[in-house]
């Protein structure tokens, strides 16, 4: 949550490719960069045009600044104080972060400092986190009388019940370690490793054949939601097309003669 | 489950208030606190008081004596061996522990000694629990010939599968660690700190807006079993609600102008 | 995975029983047990026999050999890389896992080695799961360009999201420490000592009431399945139902008398 006004004169997102791998950074981080409309559209337009480009296979979201993300731009949300202006904005927001699981391709989030709010979120939607040693993370919204009730849709489905709840209804700071043992992040490491990191996570998961991610990636959260026998159904379809493509047949080839494969991405 | 035979002279359920947080104690020590009929039917109508009391913002469930409870009353289910009355028994029971987790207000599990059966349950649906270091979970109804069946509803919801599975094949006793582990639990103190812990958990909760708070937590178990879209859709109405709550305007200039919030509840 | 050829000349699975616990061996130790065609078929032929055999009340799964089980046998796929042949390979796999989750016996996985791809898959579906301090637990389909698709239903289901993407996304071998923080197996054990602590633990659950392990183990995947009322209007019926069984009127009064149950399985 956002306690400087801030108005934004360099650009709300940087983008920068390294190989495959793309990396956003937001970019308000006088303002903790709390997630503005402005931040929120860029978000998604980012993505979606990630998800379109075939040169990039993984992304990593960042934060400039002292922490990764600070939640809603509250000054910004009681400046409009209509329903419909707050309705917009928490639908654009879940747009975005639904967009983030949707899509075809990994996203790791890379977090230093706080995560809070939105921010939390964020760290839950993504496929994967590697956080900062000092990284902390909270739902803080029940400290404000506005309940963290659209964080919890990607918090809930990150971590287990009791330990969402304990979140949500204390608003109370989660250390690296804790959001660990919770399931929140996967790796935790010193705090000017974050980035480094995650960019080895991200470099070692686009060297694999972006088809077969994609396949992957998509069925994993579709077959999640359905009951066994059809989640079987749904995978048993997807891995079939998937050895039916080029990649499986000179990955699988490649795997038992010892060489290294080469993917086509087809 | 229930080895001495007893008549309750006393109350069943002790209720005490403190603030805007209730207390209900299970109070059939002799009976390890086992959930007779009568036992379900206080505790039920006192669940339901709750919800309706403005005054009551958190509610703490705890036992009399040197458990925390048992389970339910087999010998007098024994008593009474028919179907319909053993149907009614689990459909109370059950009803019972609903609307724990549908309660607009948090309930906070205070759990020292045995908790098993139906016990153990009662732990797995409230939204947030402190466990005694001495305190020990089980579903051992397997022993019995008589799986613990509802119990398992709630407990599949609060840990992993295996943690679940081994808890309902083997009957074994859990402890206090390996439950906050597994997520049946959120912190372990010293046995003589588990009411006051719990005290101090439900007075920082009970000092929140419990608009906010009823917003959220009914949210939470209602955006769990519905498909992702589906869930940002109902968690971002509610929460546009709920940012139009007075509580949620006081709270967030508050906030921005670093002053102490005044909850109406409205 | 498997490196290399192998006409099998023995029986690709072993049978043997010990009271009431059948051990089921996946035999092909040169293949580190990949699960070819005919090991599919045996499994799921064997798993029908145990499940009809009223002489049988839990079952183990181990594998003869250095590992556990290293996922599908690709050298088979690929001599019939045709879209059919895969299909029914896949199709034939799911259904076998599928009945383990179905079957109204308890199967443990006893895990040494490495467990990978439809291997890892094999533990993730089975009910509980021990495994020797060197086992090594991987879904490397990825690094192939055949991402495991199917071996993500269960891993998915077993453990947490993100640890779950993690292991999908970089393919990398988890030591058995780490898969029991996760939630993929329960306990781990020296490497010698993990068939004989699946045994004990296969014949302290013999000893119950197979009737009453039934309903619980088929209640179990069911109720997981359905929104919380539901879930409960299920579990009450079964609990009923298991409650005018002979066993569980057996095994009330024996506790409640203080002397040992004698299961009739009625």
């Amino acid at each position: 949550m956002d306690i400087p006004a801030q108005t934004d004169t360099a650009p709300v997102l940087l983008q920068s490719d390294a190989g495959a791998v793309r990396t956003l950074t937001l970019n308000r981080p006088q303002a903790r960069n709390a997630l503005s409309n402005a931040l929120i559209a860029a978000l998604s337009e980012a993505l979606a045009q990630a998800d379109a480009d075939p040169s990039v296979h993984v992304l990593i979201l960042t934060g400039a600044g002292p922490g990764f993300c600070s939640g809603h731009d509250l000054r910004e949300m009681r400046a409009h104080p209509g329903e419909a202006a707050c309705s917009t904005v928490f639908a654009s927001c879940s747009r975005m972060m639904t967009s983030i699981v949707r899509l075809s391709k990994p996203v790791i989030a890379a977090v230093h400092g706080i995560a809070t709010a939105a921010g939390c979120q964020l760290v839950a939607a993504c496929d994967l986190a590697i956080a900062g040693e000092g990284a902390r993370f909270a739902t803080p919204g029940v400290a404000l009388g506005l309940f963290c009730s659209t964080p919890m849709v990607a918090l809930s489905r990150a971590v287990g019940r009791k330990a969402a709840m304990e979140m949500l209804l204390t608003g109370e700071m989660v250390g690296a370690e804790e959001a660990r043992r919770i399931g929140l992040v996967n790796r935790v490491v010193p705090d000017a490793e974050v980035l480094p990191a995650a960019e080895a996570l991200a470099a070692q998961i686009a060297a694999r054949s972006p088809l077969a991610i994609a396949y992957g990636k998509q069925a994993f959260y579709r077959q999640i939601e359905l009951p066994l026998e059809e989640a079987y159904a749904h995978a048993s379809a997807v891995m079939t097309r998937n050895m039916m493509a080029n990649d499986a047949a000179e990955g699988i080839d490649a795997f038992l003669t010892k060489r290294a494969p080469t993917w086509t991405g087809t």
